[in-house]
């Protein structure tokens, strides 16, 4: 097994990234990146038409670049021979979705299509779907269906069945050509192995397959009539994660440099897939992927029905068990939002006099005080609430303001209030039967090593920390050594390749007892303005009206 | 009467600003200022010793210096020969008090005195007393003093009993040699005229004077025992305003430049002679002097208990009438907070680039967005609330951040938050009986035009705007003309002198709708942090904890 080694690639939102690993123990000895030449389309297509707002398109052929580049690349680094691949596997952003024929080609890619823009590939963060989001969420609940709980009462906007919807009553013609409505992840694996193999993770999460059923014909026709028989375009042959999909093929194989007839993972996500890759294949292990945004993903014994979590999937994260899944809208997002459009001047000189960012210059300054010293308590809402409230019409809010209250001072309570969210998330878990047992932190934000020491007093648990840099595409890798038969299970294979620093941060007793006061305050506000008291919600919809009013009177003059 | 002219001159917190004012028509010739040599004394006295936080301290030998160079400097700038000057008159900042010999001798002129703290002024912001004053109210509450009240409830840590017992109990020494304690008002006017001559109006809103007569000997004694006679130190001679206090002494004429005899008026407050200065001498008429922060005068013909004001007092504005006083204590802080504390690098390039102040260009940029459009409500709190909740520890808060939010958004919110609150104070003398039917607008505020109509939007209400940017020193011209006889009483005095643009800004009906909806929530708001939710002040006790636990862990390291 010191022989062999895998290849993992993880498709971001900007870049695909392609590691070599060795199987036996997990060790990457190369990694290379592409970056999509299209990138994220939200004004345009190339050379045209314009997009509306909230529009978020990917060219598929970007996808097949970094199969292209990114391969070869980690072969010729490695001088790894051919022959000692024995399997790839991918990871992906979620849900990415796009329409294709009957064989799998990109409806974008023939030329009668190129320039519509229903025919791309929507992004996880396309947002133009949320009028279909909200008729499907007020119809399932007027019906009672009962999957609806397993998504914390709510489906998102993001989700496969929303785009699709958007597709049909935007652009019926696309919608009647396009035979095939797949995950980028499946459609990728597709162009690996040519069969059109589909994963259990995205069918559960975000095409609302539970129980072995997709929504019923007669809810999606309440949709929209012509919406009835829309499940035909997606697939009931649902494959676990870490199951082969096939064998590459020549058409792969000349792509990327590997063997023909090496193994092919089934797709995977991006978050699910740096579960194993930290070592959290066992109940209880909460990985939080912290970055711009924050996911949770968490597997259970038990099914279990948690309030305001994202979703809940049987194999979600591994064979065998139930996948949990939450989220945090606005986290690192929150920080740069401080950065950028509210510290002076003299932050970025002091800033750039000491070699530093602005955001470590303020994480700085913002630690020499003691817990509650700022006086101030935030609501990390300001991109909504997507664990447990779910509500995307909540903002965020600063209270304790005081003319002695600095961007500092503010960024650390952004800083809190993120950890007191994710500590509501924590405690809902384990008041539902799902306890969370370890916490362990994976993606950018682990590099802030006072937010990670804040998060672990906060929370009252010790902190692991993902061994890698490049996580996803580590545990891609991790799956293709399964589907190559190398391992027995993800299990074993987490345990001989997985990275993880345990308990790199362990909690401060009597910081955890004072942020405790004020998370109990956090935890107050958080019920109040999320779930009794309106204000929130009537300053969201005066601010819609301010903007349609101001509209109207611009169209009118 | 065309030929005769009078002096007023206003006492500021940095400086002096003298006004020579012709009596016919009130146009103001000359003016002239002086800053104050030790403007305001927070480390340390000249040569030592440190002081501690919170204190504010002046020396009283500046207030003679302003009177020596301001005074004869509107003479020589004027050509008036002093043969014309009929009157000089003062105000002042309150409360400003100082405790001096019998014969009116500051103690800090005195050279066993001059390196005592507490032998000097207290400014009006010197913050030290607060422990007296916390328990100043809750024995007054305790025994069920009638006059609190008057007061909405709350005695604050500014005003002279409490700044009295602070001497008392920190200097007993200082207590005891100090045969006179009085406002700074008093102290000058005596310089000039050479009498301890006392006006109502700082009796009344700070010394505690209601219904004849001082807090009795039994509270004070209950205060500390050996605070019973401390009004001893005061006096119950009291003088209405517009009173001839005395005749110019031969010191102050050779300090001055004025004749001996000058009639000499009985000494004012700032805010309070801003009323008669920009025409307001009838009930009904608020003014509000709008700077840094925002003090609420108005007259009323009958005594109401207005819950959370400043305070009533018989006389305090005009003789014959309740003087009723409010409060803002933050309003122009609030937008100096922004431009310091919170507005990115571009903005000043931008304002340089254009020839603006910050404030300006952000005033600017907010303008252009519909009510509402920005989405946030502040509670103007930030540096507490002294109406009508009266608390100190309250404290600012934004709601509706989102991750568009700017400096301009949040500059717009706080000035709409400092509109909301004027309409807090603006609804409860309406509720209480003393209703307003003209708001005017004077100080520094004033210049910026959308801040105005913006008021003017919130409060529904026209808004006039004082005609002359040195209201105070006018209204002191004009107290120094009913003091020498030229007119019969202060409402002529204004009839003839006053300057004021009626209704500058009118409020436009669709603004004022849009804006009564945020205004609920802001009000919906203000109740519940204010009156009901525990929140803020809980937060505010965790930051006390968290400072002083700070401060013992630094002594014991």
């Amino acid at each position: 097994m010191s022989e062999q080694y895998t290849v993992g690639v993880d498709f971001g939102t900007l870049s695909g990234r392609a590691v070599l690993v060795r199987v036996q123990d997990g060790q990457e000895v190369a990694s290379a990146v592409h970056d999509y030449t299209h990138a994220v389309m939200t004004d345009s297509l190339p050379g045209g038409p314009v997009l509306p707002p909230e529009w978020a398109l990917q060219h598929p052929q970007d996808y097949l670049d970094v199969l292209g580049q990114t391969i070869p690349a980690v072969l010729r680094q490695s001088g790894i021979d051919p022959d000692q691949i024995i399997g790839v596997g991918i990871d992906f952003t979620a849900c990415t979705v796009l329409p294709t024929t009957r064989d799998g080609t990109p409806l974008c890619f023939l030329p009668q299509w190129e320039g519509t823009p229903h025919a791309y590939v929507k992004l996880w963060r396309h947002h133009a779907a949320q009028p279909q989001a909200d008729r499907i969420n007020a119809v399932a609940e007027q019906r009672g269906e009962r999957w609806l709980p397993r998504y914390g009462g709510k489906i998102s906007a993001e989700w496969a069945i929303a785009k699709l919807l958007q597709i049909l009553e935007e652009a019926p013609q696309v919608y009647a050509a396009a035979e095939r409505f797949l995950e980028a992840t499946d459609w990728v694996t597709w162009q690996l192995c040519g069969a059109e193999v589909r994963n259990v993770c995205t069918a559960g999460y975000k095409a609302i397959y539970q129980d072995g059923e997709y929504p019923s014909p007669d809810y999606l026709a309440a949709l929209n009539p012509d919406f009835r028989d829309a499940i035909n375009k997606f697939s009931r042959d649902l494959h676990p994660l870490g199951d082969r999909a096939g064998s590459l093929t020549e058409a792969a194989a000349r792509l990327t440099g590997l063997n023909v007839g090496t193994a092919v993972a089934v797709g995977n996500v991006d978050a699910h897939v740096t579960a194993p890759a930290v070592g959290a294949t066992r109940s209880g292990q909460l990985v939080a992927i912290m970055g711009t945004s924050t996911c949770h993903v968490m597997i259970g014994d038990t099914l279990a029905e948690v309030p305001g979590m994202c979703g809940v999937v049987a194999g979600g994260i591994t064979p065998g068990t139930y996948g949990y899944e939450a989220g945090q809208n606005g986290v690192g997002d929150l920080f740069g939002w401080v950065v950028k459009k509210l510290t002076p001047p003299e932050y970025h000189t002091l800033a750039q006099e000491r070699g530093l960012s602005v955001h470590e210059l303020l994480t700085e300054l913002g630690n020499t005080q003691a817990v509650g010293e700022h006086g101030l308590l935030a609501l990390d809402w300001l991109s909504g609430n997507r664990s447990v409230l779910v509500d995307t019409d909540l903002s965020g809010m600063i209270m304790g303001l005081g003319l002695s209250t600095r961007a500092e001072d503010i960024y650390r309570a952004l800083i809190e209030a993120t950890a007191f969210g994710t500590r509501v998330i924590v405690e809902t878990f384990n008041a539902s039967g799902v306890p969370v047992r370890e916490f362990i932190a994976a993606g950018g934000l682990i590099k802030n090593p006072v937010l990670m020491q804040t998060y672990a007093d906060v929370l009252g648990l010790p902190i692991s920390i993902a061994g890698s840099s490049q996580a996803p595409a580590l545990g891609s890798a991790m799956h293709a050594a399964v589907a190559a038969g190398a391992y027995l299970d993800i299990q074993s294979a987490a345990d001989g390749m997985a990275k993880v620093t345990r308990a790199a941060y362990t909690p401060d007793a009597a910081r955890h007892a004072a942020y405790t006061q004020v998370y109990q305050l956090y935890k107050h506000l958080h019920d109040l303005f999320g779930r009794e008291d309106q204000t929130m919600k009537t300053l969201k919809r005066l601010r819609e009206d301010a903007v349609s009013r101001k509209q109207r009177s611009e169209v009118t003059a």
